[in-house]
């Protein structure tokens, strides 16, 4: 109830702080027999690590996995799978007059109000690091999913700071620093390295899509499928905006345009982004996500400290001037948990489902 | 866990389909000892009432609410408060072929899918009907709030179809069908006549705002309280897309403007909208929703049925030509169940809340 | 969290008080497509009702259940399932000083201490009257458990005060008012009128059992099958001790004795009670509980007013001399809704069973 | 969902196996602010360790508990505290044709069942090892009620076999290696030893008991404070039986003796055991167990192999001939878990409580 648990059927418990000993997750509802190991979970790790750019905070932590539980020779025996991940390049002294003062626009001033005491080191609790594990859960439900549905898991980034970025292929989004679907990101890199050096942050956004989704996933009024992917996906730090499908271009649309045809080869369009009435419709699931610009930034803020009186803050210490470039992992692996979690539920209910109909192309 | 429940220590159980013989709710958690008759929960639920201008479905119903049990001689005392709307104006005629086929944007189809039976008659169980009972819980919440905290909660139109509303005072309001914060309403109502003649229907924008929320609301990892009012706002009919504070807007921001300033006298902006870490910050909570057009049209639309051959769907009957019209009261509502379960969570782990520090206001 | 929710994935919400308007649940996750109607509900309720022989409660009510949702041309569809009964017979003058005291082994204290407030109308939500709707829901698993496994539930009564009730048949049990699976119940009436006349109240002892329940039900740790129903049991007004198989017996016994031996035709014995480890074997389920004499008694008892001060109470109106006779079919409905909820979660983590051994048999 | 989480707003989730790297727990709704050390744990898990007399497994663990997380200079955060305890003597040749047969009387083979793999070293995730991290949790909410409200949790072994043990005073608890409260443990020990020499094992009855617990736990319906100390109760390993209060002994008991009367100087007396209407009186909780003898035993009992196949199985490797010896830390920790969540959701709901009256005495 204190929030740190997501998902109910395949439910991850998330613990740590930045600067801790270890960060990790337990997993519990995790389906029996599947064959698991560190390297199926260190893949997706690797690809949310920090480091691996100059666009990037220069953290250097190996994100290695350890499975604790829940694994018998090689295989899920449908107890909790416990993942370990050591923190091993925290530098607590950087963060110079953070203990005593609030960043503007971090929960540095919120967690205070809150519980009276907080663990600034990093960030604390409220580092973004705590997404490894999530993304280690991730992982995880990708792979059953994959073996049981064929779902995929993709996404990449359309916009950076007010930069749009076009779309030309998934196959170009692991072969650049921004996960961008884009050959040519030159301009993308001037722009990141101008931002460094003026001392500011910016923000972007992000698309993540779901194929191989089956239909009949989602509860009828509260846990709809999109319902869940909202608020997965305004979990993750710094989210700020969620859109399903046509979003917010929906506002302006008729009804004759957005709702999407049925034929007997398919849906015509993909306005819903793959959920009708809070249940997948077997079409991709397309959700599109803003992420404010990172609030640890060198340029000195107005602030206060803990006693109420005005200061000026400036953050040191190593942070990503993009929050974003690191989200595309992680928002794939909140839309895997979310996925899964509905596939279990649906299953608890209505049973391994039985597709009636074929309608379903259209995206993908 | 099938999501007929909303929230966790205020928990709301609703039930009932659009053409049964009730619907309503159960509210377990309300704090015990509040004054409460049904004339505090019947003004809001008359707000979202059909039937109250012409642009909005005719249909009639009174919506008059009965409290079965939780209350003791006009108080609150701790156990369960169920509500019972009953329905009185069902036409279940009115649906013509829908019975053996899907309309295009609707969840005809999802639900047919999931099931494998579903009860078509006026929408069933997807039908906008069952925000009444959220409205009716909504109302308990605000009122516990409104007396605890002051706090207030507060919504209006911000664009329909392609027409955005601009905003002179949350005063006019009231005094108008759109639930529009402007005076002069004369093109709304052109736009809307014009859109039903033509048989179609349009989507719209609403801002819901709260006033007065304690610090520290919401939960540091899931359970955020920007990922709860997301979840909330994504799971009311027809929403495609949810905001908090500067939204998408962020994404173009730089680091030095969006993060909110602290001064003693309190945030000098609320890009935040409310929320930093996913804790309430004290000032205003921010949301703005996008509303898809209305799926139920008189325009025909290419579709199947339920054997899986082509066909057209014509949907008769009354129904909204924007639901969005309706949706202020609904949107408020959820964000008041967001609220006040999150003020319940806080109180169970950290007791009653006392502030160390004043900054808070901006934006009210 | 108000505990007034019973089960996880077959979750049923409890609300009413013994004198309010109405009393009901609301049945969600039950699986869709199953036929139901009023009737098969009415059956169980009538086996608890009060007032069908001198020995139990003089309140006269139908309880008659409505199915107000989640049913369509009677098969279930998968949405909330809400019954309702109306309170037809409340007499709440009969309640005299007890609005003012707390009656001894009573819930009249300690509601008082918790809410600040009470219903004192014939014990409000203390009242055993709740068990009604939880019988109602009851029906609902064993329709769905019988159609699917073949499984039953069968309870009898194997001790009134301190005369142990031998055990014949099952067959016995429908034929006399107190559960009895003997056909002579004669010196049980004879105790029952002696203590009525003393103004007095006993307690009893209920034997529940299930066969043809699936093997593998039950969680590793926590949510084992017999923690269930240990929670299940005791949650039951008036209930102080549960057993399952051997129960308290087993602390004498050696392992020798006490562990089934397994052989290729089933399980030897049962000591187990249809357990290990928290999982279902498969054997029948059996489990023993204790319950408490009646407190609401005609003879004066030492207590207090609400103000502190001593007085004595005695407590008139209409109640059960033994609250255990009409226990058994509580006892039933309640062994339901955890197997239902069980089976639910097991098809949700594990899929539909596939049993890889025969073992089973004994005790049927 | 899947049965790994005890708890509700003191939540703690435990993962791990008897033969793993590693087990532990995370603890998410501590309240923050309360000191805690190691140390302030480890005593507890001294106290249920095995290896520390001849009566129980020879097994060789420190059980040595690191905090991972939640804790900041000292002092709880209000985040998940995550508790991790190395296994550092697992054996896993002792276990024999075990890999292969199921043990009569444990969870072997509904293990297989269930999920169609086990891990069957040291038993698995159904050792009773995986008790330890449950001791660890319970040791932090010791602390907090202890700190807040002067809770004490005790208890003591009250028989073991067929033989009663008589009580003395709790100060002789820790002096011998029964938890028995009396000074003379000479026949327990001669009754082990005979035991033992004869390949056998045997049950044990335990008694835990809570002082100062605050009136007004619980909640009115399902998680009554009962229910819920009998779910957490039958959840330990090999528990077949609870009692509350009086127990079995209310069957034979009349009205006018069960109920406890109340004065203006307290209760009377304690059949209630503390608990009315599911709600905590403020006298002391006081529960009994029934724990079955243990089913890993050297005396060859008849079972089958995991074709179905008759065979013989032997239990050898280290194992406690009565489980019951070291169940009492176990239980007293399981009993300040609940009294914990219970605290927490008294909290949300009603706020911190007010005791208007003043009876609680008797059983102190």
């Amino acid at each position: 109830m204190s929030g740190n648990t997501f998902g109910h059927l395949f439910a991850v418990t998330n613990f740590g702080e930045s600067h801790g000993p270890a960060i990790g997750c337990v997993i519990d509802g995790c389906p029996p027999g599947m064959e698991l190991s560190e390297a199926d979970i260190q893949t997706d790790l690797d690809r949310r690590r920090p480091g691996t750019s100059r666009h990037v905070t220069q953290r250097n932590e190996p994100d290695a996995v350890q499975i604790l539980s829940g694994v018998y020779q090689g295989r899920t025996t449908g107890t909790p799978i416990a993942l370990l991940i050591q923190n091993t390049d925290q530098r607590s002294k950087d963060y110079g007059n953070i203990l005593e003062t609030f960043r503007p626009g971090h929960a540095d001033y919120t967690y205070f109000q809150k519980y009276g005491i907080r663990d600034p080191r990093g960030g604390g609790r409220s580092s973004a690091r705590l997404t490894a594990p999530m993304v280690a859960a991730g992982a995880v439900a990708k792979k059953w999913l994959k073996e049981r549905f064929g779902t995929e898991f993709r996404g990449c980034m359309t916009q950076v700071g007010d930069v749009p970025i076009g779309f030309e292929s998934w196959d170009h989004v692991p072969h650049n620093p921004f996960f961008a679907p884009v050959t040519d990101v030159a301009a993308l890199e001037d722009y990141m390295d101008a931002l460094r050096k003026a001392g500011d942050s910016c923000g972007a956004r992000i698309r993540v899509s779901a194929s191989n989704v089956p239909v009949g996933l989602g509860e009828p009024l509260f846990d709809k499928m999109d319902a869940d992917i909202a608020y997965a996906m305004m979990g993750i730090n710094a989210v700020k905006g969620v859109e399903i499908g046509a979003g917010f271009a929906s506002v302006a649309q008729r009804g004759t345009t957005h709702g999407d045809s049925l034929t007997p080869a398919g849906f015509a369009s993909n306005n819903a982004g793959g959920v009708l009435g809070g249940i997948s419709t077997g079409q991709d699931l397309e959700v599109s996500i803003a992420i404010k610009p990172t609030s640890s930034i060198i340029t000195p803020r107005d602030s206060i400290d803990s006693a109420g009186n005005p200061t000026q803050v400036v953050t040191k210490g190593r942070h990503d001037p993009c929050v974003g470039i690191r989200a595309t992992p992680i928002a794939e692996a909140m839309l895997a948990l979310v996925v899964m979690d509905h596939v279990l539920r649906h299953r608890a209910q209505c049973g391994d489902v039985v597709h009636t109909l074929p309608p379903i192309p259209a995206s993908r």
